[in-house]
């Protein structure tokens, strides 16, 4: 990752932030702002990738050793020479590639300028909704890292669902539940049949899990035992 | 968009920021510490939306009128009491359903408690490589808003989903429900507290739906009403 020209320490340490959390190790910046960039790796709780972060004075420098460069802009007004791309696909291209690449970001006030960009292969551009505000810089190089680190087999992936409750447990609990329902006045005699049978299917929708039955009948059989009358087995 | 007790003030204006990059407009805070919601507000180009923000004092409040609650965090070495859903997956969810949400971030310090999260229906987590390391505040509201937005290709057909139940209702089951245990002595006072807690997950987990909840609501007042005392609106 290039930081070209950064000149807020808290951007700069958010970015190293953003790498570690992300698996991205090797941070290079192109004249930074001295002060800002000193600030920033001896700020608490900096990166340890801030301290091996390498120093260059020519973003040519930087990328030399890179087969792929990306640059980042948010486009705004500017005329652009370069092909422009939207992160999900730029990502996905760069996901695809196994040489090494060197994604940059320009400065917090100006972005990467035409000479900047002109050492890049194509550019990205995070799909926010309004073209002329920019993004934080810190908060772009997350985004741009998330996109770049993200499963994109995960959304199909459905997660571990929660085992179902027995039908036996389901129904106990509907038993009990309709006998509250009487011994508490809720259920009128005329219409007993039709409240239970709806009681029954209340019951279906609630998607319990075999972990949650036995609570659920433990609670209600307490609330029966308050309620009086002999218990519903 | 709820921040629950966020500390500082360009976190906050962060959030903000890329609560505009990515179209979103509804923010609201709770139990800020006041003089970094001050800070935050008064910045110098900050977000307009933050002129707006809504100020809750409970969690309850924040989400009342939401009917999917999702949490999120950076997991540590917590034990999860909740379905913990990658990113990717749950903001899939997210984007398939029609209700209103509310996506919950902590404190940057301790994240959410677990009296924070048992208003959620479920947690999402960001996949950083390192889970003991969690992301800044205002990079993660980024990530995940940037995820929500991002254009998905997911397949286009969706069964049709029972609406959602609102928080408030949500909420006001759990509320009756803990009193109905709490008269029926299954509620010790040692124990009270963590107790209601699990009831409130114990509800969340069963996915009520809108037509539901208010039946629910007049079954859990006659039984009240029946185990006696003084009911709970």
């Amino acid at each position: 990752m290039v930081l070209v020209a950064p000149r807020n320490p808290l951007n700069i340490g958010a970015a190293a932030r953003a790498m570690a959390n992300f698996g991205c190790s090797r941070l290079r910046v192109v004249n930074p702002y001295e002060v800002a960039f000193r600030e920033a790796r001896s700020a608490v709780g900096a990166a340890p990738l801030l301290a091996s972060a390498e120093e260059f004075t020519t973003v040519a420098a930087a990328v030399a050793d890179c087969a792929l460069v990306v640059g980042t802009t948010s486009v705004g007004h500017r005329e652009l020479q370069h092909p422009l791309r939207r992160l999900e696909y730029g990502a996905r291209l760069m996901r695809q590639t196994a040489v090494p690449i060197a994604l940059l970001f320009g400065s917090e006030k100006f972005g990467l300028s035409n000479e900047d960009m002109s050492h890049c292969h194509w550019l990205i551009r995070i799909p926010t909704v309004d073209l002329d505000r920019s993004m934080n810089l810190g908060q772009a190089v997350a985004v741009c890292l998330y996109e770049l680190a993200r499963d994109s087999r995960a959304p199909g992936a459905r997660p571990e669902k929660m085992k179902a409750a027995a039908a036996a447990d389901t129904e106990q609990i509907t038993v009990m539940w309709v006998e509250a329902l009487a011994r508490s006045g809720y259920i009128k005699p005329l219409t007993a049949a039709s409240t239970k049978t709806k009681v029954r299917r209340l019951v279906r929708r609630l998607n319990l899990s075999a972990r949650d039955a036995p609570v659920l009948l433990g609670m209600l059989r307490q609330i029966l035992w308050k309620l009086g009358g002999t218990e519903q087995t």
